[in-house]
């Protein structure tokens, strides 16, 4: 085949793919010419033969752009697979109306104020006014007892679990509560460690004891103490990802691992994204003291990956109050709305049973079922269950997605798939 | 000891260690007993005793609170730790003028506007239409020829290379142009991987072919051309950083090998914090169809790192062209700077050697030099050098950091280390 026959069909290829887009340019010819290591005149055949079959459209002055006809709007395939979700029991998903948009929006343009600041590369660690902030702030909170230099930021939880594997030794265990912990485990697998489920002899014991499994049990403080003493004996160290420690309510508040293990052997892990704006990606995690000084000698290899525009506003939202000031008003409205929906399934499901989590996010509710609960899905109902034995079914509702103006329509649609 | 003693000695160190600061908070008593496992009466005793020798002071009404004479405050040594440098001819760190910083923040506050969107979680490979925006962007620019589903974005290359690194075959080989590529060669050394450099017959080949090394060579087209084809033949991954693809003024703009390579077996990877704000943490990369596919069949494993807010102010910042303007603008601008600090130097250093990298961006300066090159450093300029066998010393000043207002105070500074 000739040069410009195969340059012809490579083209058409991409057009009728999708991968080359309707009204895309294709690159000059002297600069495809370039591109493809072929002569000008080569290009220009092929361009000819393109717009002779409709592919391509040339525009006097401008160049060659891909026509409408044949190309196949691949990405518009995509857009529009996605299912019809109309209740999403599922997701945790702010409520809109639980969060100060102006407040935080108002915080963020004093940052984008901020020019000199921006225009810099920020601190591999992050910034350090938002950890001495942090630092203060799980102090007074958590009893986290920690300094400015202990605290490292990033864009997510994985982000910094990363960064401690990379400051673990090789080759080691690590123990998950279990198998719904997908995206920690399979880091940790990445990076060549063995991981378990609630193995107690692993050298690394990742908890969450706040929300220790998708029905939202809180560790009891028994535990807690056991397992603090357990880590110490077997000089194991404690990953405590604090996950909706700001929702206890049914129980007294319970202590961190870290303040009862007295700061050592444990690295405390938290983040914002469900206390405030799911899309800050705002995760910092608390060192131990070796850890902190391994990770300083190593500080050229890291990046910082939370946005620096962000970090600056986070840091004086928090030290104004205002993260306090959301979290009271998240809970009492999260709570408010667990008991509101839990009461409009006892009064319609008669037949029931119906309990609050600990942490007063969740709703379970059993109930008998022989159908295969895949139809709620199909019906428009995004929500966790898990089949009982005894021929029941479990159904874990997460409210905080779903508008209170909805929780009608959405018990309607649950009742007709239940009776 | 006695329990009240453990914990009076144990806040004594806390506040002493400067882990505990001035004015921090102590918890309240109540909270200080569920916390520390021991009775009121023990927190009570141990609060007195530390109030007594002046470690705190109690406030009616609220608390006890750390007092200030004994509180060494650990984190201001931090702060005051950093050495004084005075003309930065290292750091890539923007120069604030060539910044249009009202559009970004106009484009920012556009997207601060959008509540519903910033309320959800992202989608983990990035948000669609930036995605779109970069496939149309990087196609017309570079010829890099994808779709939006082939883009996945993230905050900052480390956080890309990591997906990378878990979506290939363990225990492979890569290669990397040279050891000044920290960041990169240690985290495929954390996912198990053999790091060679310079090294034909690897697996996965980093390069960065139009910034190849720290004077700023840029990769001949010959050699772009052997290397996708020796590439094809081994049946290894180009990796190609397609960092400062945007300055190259010597010569023409050499092709992307992507683009040679017709899209196959190479991973196209770039960002924008060089050519926007060095603040805006997002870089994305182009996968191939195989290791598309297969990370979607484990995206439920990632969680999008970059900021959803500059997501969307990026995506339409793009759409509206203000990218390929701030691109031409940046490229005259640093153009015009490097030349005229080159004049300078001509001018006073006749006895240097003088020429300007391919890439416009840098200067290098050879010069017979005796002393150690510490004293740069010393004196307030931060700047890269090679020491050259012959006793000559070969400087490589990167302008972009420095005002063009501060340049002759910045040679006059260089003269008295030179002379």
């Amino acid at each position: 085949m000739s040069k410009y026959n195969t340059l012809y069909n490579k083209i058409k290829k991409e057009i009728t793919d999708g991968r080359l887009k309707y009204k895309s340019k294709l690159p000059s010819v002297r600069k495809a010419a370039l591109i493809y290591n072929v002569s000008r005149t080569t290009i220009q055949n092929a361009y000819f033969a393109l717009a002779a079959d409709g592919f391509i459209i040339s525009e006097p002055q401008s160049g060659y752009y891909v026509s409408y006809h044949k190309a196949k709007e691949s990405n518009r395939k995509n857009s529009t697979r996605k299912q019809c979700i109309l209740y999403d029991f599922k997701s945790g998903t702010a409520d809109k109306s639980s969060f100060e948009f102006d407040v935080w929006r108002r915080y963020m343009k004093n940052a984008l104020r901020q020019d000199s600041r921006l225009l810099s590369f920020g601190e591999p660690q992050g910034e350090y006014e938002l950890r001495a902030a942090l630092s203060d702030y799980i102090r007074e909170k958590r009893n986290v007892v920690s300094s400015p230099d202990r605290i490292v930021i990033g864009a997510g939880h994985q982000s910094l679990l990363a960064i401690l594997c990379s400051l673990t030794e090789k080759k080691s265990t690590v123990s998950f509560p279990d198998k719904s912990f997908v995206q920690g485990a399979s880091l940790f697998g990445d990076y060549g460690f063995d991981v378990h489920y609630r193995y107690k002899d692993a050298k690394m014991i990742y908890v969450s004891p706040s929300h220790m499994n998708k029905t939202g049990d809180v560790m009891p403080n028994r535990r807690r103490i056991e397992l603090v003493k357990h880590s110490a004996q077997n000089r194991s160290l404690i990953i405590e990802d604090d996950y909706e420690s700001d929702f206890q309510y049914n129980s007294m508040p319970a202590p961190s691992l870290h303040a009862l293990a007295g700061g050592e052997n444990v690295v405390y892990i938290s983040s914002f994204s469900n206390l405030l704006l799911p899309s800050i990606r705002i995760s910092f995690m608390v060192l131990t003291e070796s850890l902190a000084e391994k990770y300083k000698k190593n500080i050229f290899r890291y990046n910082q990956t939370a946005g620096k525009t962000e970090q600056i506003a986070l840091c004086q939202y928090i030290r104004d109050g205002h993260l306090k000031a959301q979290i009271r008003k998240t809970r009492r409205f999260y709570t408010a709305k667990t008991k509101n929906f839990a009461g409009l399934l006892k009064k319609e499901f008669e037949n029931a049973e119906i309990e609050i989590s600990e942490n007063a996010l969740k709703i379970i509710m059993t109930v008998p079922f022989d159908k295969s609960p895949e139809i709620f899905e199909t019906h428009g109902i995004s929500v966790l269950y898990e089949q009982e034995e005894n021929g029941t079914l479990k159904l874990i509702f997460n409210t905080s997605a779903v508008p209170q103006k909805e929780f009608y329509n959405a018990i309607n649609a649950l009742k007709t798939l239940l009776f």
